[in-house]
């Protein structure tokens, strides 16, 4: 009999969003099975925590550094094969850091760090590790979007010219926004953004994701409005791309009434695309020569990256748990690999993605500090 | 430690789509584990594909009633609690039965049975077994359709004038449209009625669950398109309820280019709401007296029944799984109700929806071979 | 210098609405000048609004005769070359007879006439008169409905099997809903049907234009939902078609919340196509074989039937007006030929709809009361 | 008998766009007649297109100062009362300007001049005139525009905090996109700007139209995609206002399918604003505290200053010459007044709106050349 893929959790205790959302993730793949973990800094609501989840009890620990010595204190075919990181930002690198050194496959929540220098450091110990990486950007895993990337590799679209990503989020815009909302504007918990951090790098990310464009020059208007707030709850920023393309990022966390809003307009000569995170099922294909089209997931049209990652036919819609549990999907499969020796896909975000987007933090807080008009990447 | 509630599963086999939806709905509560089953009626097969879903071999059998026999052998505390029956139409009652006789809960597929005699013979079993009974109405798990069920009984639409119901799949089009198409228009398989069977009965019983209106009578249009169907393809049913509203149901499996286009509006006296399965996360809410609202999942408005089976912020789209998921949610609390020896609160479809959906298929079909205007359900 | 087409009009006094948009959409065409009229049956009132429309006192008439004699004895080049008639409907028959008679040409709100005797003696006095007659529907002059047609005379679709048309207003909701609605509902004016004679004629002959198809059997459900009405203000008709299409209409006036929302639904072996009339722009065409695609007016795909009545550029929206204003173009320019001693086009509704159109209602309201399952046109 | 308002018009030859709008717009309001004009430069071409307007010969005119001086030279009585300007940019200064000098009310197109020093000399001609001006920013007229701005006014949204224009084009994509395309990417023609002055000029009036709110910082990155142009033909510019907000637009006319895509998002601290120009009968309202609402044109929730130029109930689309028509309508209205000796209401867009466009087009020409964050206005 197959054994399923043991895993672990850092974070994700009770009022947690992101950990339950990983959790559920992995459990839509079958074969992943939850072993290990710590679920929150307070040892009691943490095992309370377990026992829901069917957590062995002699597997919950008081932080992620026992969690690293009890787990290592098992034979190899009992302690968990990976980590996942679902804590606030500041506990992404030493806790991702130590796994990987102690010989752990790590799934890390975004942003990866706090800073490019950590990103760097976490590099090293990657490559040093031979570990799994893997970075949750979940955006990454709809078909749709995987559809926009290979409509653009294969020249659909033309030379890109143009790239608008809206991400607009209402949630923020009252002082008081609850235990989610504290940490994600607190500088210790946060880093050096809190918007553009928690939304703005997903935007990043996706454009890179879907384009294969690097930004090359960015020009920032961070805002911060609700008083008080130490960090940025909005921004804009304008884009200049590798290839001569422009751009705009235009995300917000106090737009009143936006749930998650998150569209994403490509640009090219022959033809354009957009997505809204909203409609996921939808890719709306537009040019100048034919009438405007509307791919559907799973419909006549569908390109076999997108297929790959659909689990219903079209019209039965998939949403947002099935997009971050397709992450869960690949890493899973190259977890597999390493069991049985194979090299891995790495049909996931990682590493590069994590040290390109806290390159773009640090470059769009430093200009919107300043005076300058541009700041290169 | 908790123990996880054992599932057992008849049908479900390699190429079938219905049994993995309910194996993953399942999975996602967490609580739940599949433990034995026949997947399908090739022994070999079944077996592997019990070995991908981490089901012992042992608990393998090649049919239900060798299931119910060995499962009935196993101690009661190893035994499986319920079994989900995924199967074609004609075997939903057989197996249904036996597995209630032999005193086991039972979640089952729709529609229920081939006629209402096998259906209130099954509620007779049902009632003599003090046992649990679901039948899979996915439809009724989206949390906006409770909430349109919520505002109904709350007065919100006054009362209610006409109910129009679309429910249009192009999949049927073609005379081949493979495996889960032929059984479907199999007269031996299916039943009375192919489409009216296979989506025609979610309509009647959509209506049924939002409004709470009973259709009194009945005029159809059944159609076959497809040239040596034996079954209706295509349906249009006018419908006249129980409180002097009017409706129509119009379904069709030929309706080429569409995906599963379910749509319900229904319209009172003060508002009138629209609900479609493709834009689940949206609740249309219309009057002459008020802009048009839109409610949307887990936003403001919500109320609390479907708050209850929401698992995702507003904006991070949920769909069909997440749907049936929450029937599978429901069942399973009632289990652990019943372990307790407490009363189950039922809040899924069951045997009267089964009954019901039954007599309106032998009416629409009934009426749509004579001459007479309307036929009294 | 050229001359203007001379209009007369009949009907659209102090707070009538369409006769409003029939001036307007002349007025639009920018070679038609209204010039007489009887503008309601109040003498005082009519000069008024003749004032406010800058028509000559002298040409405003007490009623029709007097207007259809006035007329006459103007010499030939001062005289209207056509009136249009926007009174309710049981003055349609004898103003256009009258005027076809004395030698005018005709444009005539719908429905036609009151019955399908009338009707064809209005054919038989066209006849003899070889005049000019046009019958107001105006959703035949929207650019995406052309398209619609075209492509389905091109074959895009493939064999007809199912049109689906919805068409829900909820106005008439409440018992007193202005005097716009007084006559609708009165059998005096309004004939043998209400809300089946207002939109169901509208429902039908957009049918038949699109498609070409006769309807051959119905099968209907009218209803009065609001106490104290005389006539219908909701109805459901099951329909069959020449050609073995079957398909539906369900029409309502009492659809609280509902503006003008018109959706026709046409399915093809090889495609389908929708248009709603409250997003006009766009005709939407799936099939299984490739993405769904929207086509936009006057945009890549337009086809030249469409292009023809375009007025704007894509994206730059037209509307209700102009579709009416199309109707009107084709009518003077057949006026233009008229003059010029050629043949007419007739690129508009005519005799031959509303005989139609009298035949279908007449056929729902017996089958609709009677007991009969289908009733044959 | 009343008198039609008496209109002339310099501009829209043949081929032309917006001077057969302003033309058509003019006729809808059903009291102004077109009885002069220049239409083209070319006489021949321009007294044919006099011709199919029914332009007496004798009034069209070689050029603007001999229509001037022609007109001059009629009794009071029969010359036109004001003149529409619809020529290519840099002839709007010199013309506006002539006919005010001569007495004559001015409808001039946008941009108003080619640069802020024309725009105020402009406006000490009008003062001294005492005639009237409206510069055509047409999507001022549309009813939900006008509702938005009441909504704003009446402090529904609270303190406005982001506002995001998108204004999307594809039209220019192609290097050779027809006639109209020419002069706008024409530095002599067109001024300092191509795609800003042409669309990006309706984003900055939009906003202080429905907002009130004044820019006083902008940051730009203007573009241009297709090689050879002299003239930007895509722009994104952050933008700072008077009260604290921030925003952005974007605007393009070199986005590959994109229509006429004008949308702008309006955030405050209690509620949001969504309008779109390509379905211009909705606008979108959210908050973090009730379901979206929807108001629907002419429908319940409509104010006062919306329906006032309402002409069709809802659910009868209107479109781009409605509003359009609905700015000649207040025009003509004042210049009624104006017959009468009474004051005009001026509820158009007039100078102060050309002035403050002017200004911010040097403003983000002169900051996207240099190397500053930051330009004041």
């Amino acid at each position: 009999m197959k054994q399923k893929i043991r895993m672990g959790m850092v974070g994700g205790g009770a009022g947690a969003f992101i950990g339950d959302v990983h959790r559920r993730a992995a459990r839509l793949c079958g074969d992943i099975e939850l072993v290990a973990g710590v679920f929150g800094r307070n040892p009691e609501s943490s095992k309370a925590c377990a026992r829901d989840l069917f957590v062995p009890e002699n597997r919950v620990y008081t932080d992620y550094e026992a969690m690293i010595k009890g787990e290592l204190a098992l034979p190899a075919d009992k302690r968990i094969e990976f980590v996942s990181i679902v804590t606030p930002n500041q506990w992404h690198f030493p806790i991702a850091n130590a796994f990987l050194k102690a010989g752990f496959n790590v799934l890390c929540e975004k942003p990866m760090t706090l800073n490019s220098k950590q990103a760097l450091e976490l590099k090293a110990t990657l490559e040093a590790s031979g570990k799994l990486f893997a970075l949750m950007h979940n955006y990454t895993g709809y078909p749709m979007v995987k559809q926009a990337k290979q409509m653009i590799a294969d020249g659909v679209l033309g030379k890109l010219c143009k790239i608008n990503v809206e991400y607009s989020l209402g949630w923020l815009a009252s002082p008081n926004a609850g235990k989610q909302a504290v940490w994600r504007v607190d500088p210790k918990q946060a880093g050096i953004s809190g918007c553009m951090a928690d939304i703005g790098t997903h935007a990043e990310q996706l454009i890179n994701y879907i384009t294969g464009l690097k930004i090359t020059e960015v020009s920032a208007d961070l805002a911060t409005f609700v008083e008080g707030r130490e960090l940025d709850d909005d921004g804009t920023v304008l884009l200049r791309f590798c290839n001569g393309a422009r751009g705009v990022i235009f995300a917000s966390e106090v737009s009143t009434g936006e749930e998650n809003n998150f569209i994403i307009k490509i640009y090219g000569t022959k033809a354009a695309v957009e997505w809204r995170q909203q409609s996921p099922e939808d890719l709306i294909v537009r040019s100048n020569d034919e009438p405007m089209k509307i791919y559907r997931r799973n419909w006549a049209g569908t390109c076999d990256a997108a297929r790959k990652v659909c689990n219903l036919p079209a019209g039965h819609p998939e949403g947002f748990l099935e997009a971050f549990a397709s992450i869960y999907r690949s890493f899973a499969d190259d977890i597999h690999a390493q069991r049985a020796g194979k090299a891995p896909v790495g049909d996931y975000p990682g590493i590069e993605d994590g040290i390109s987007e806290m390159r773009f933090l640090e470059a769009i807080v430093e200009n919107s500090n300043g005076d300058k008009k541009w700041t290169k990447l």
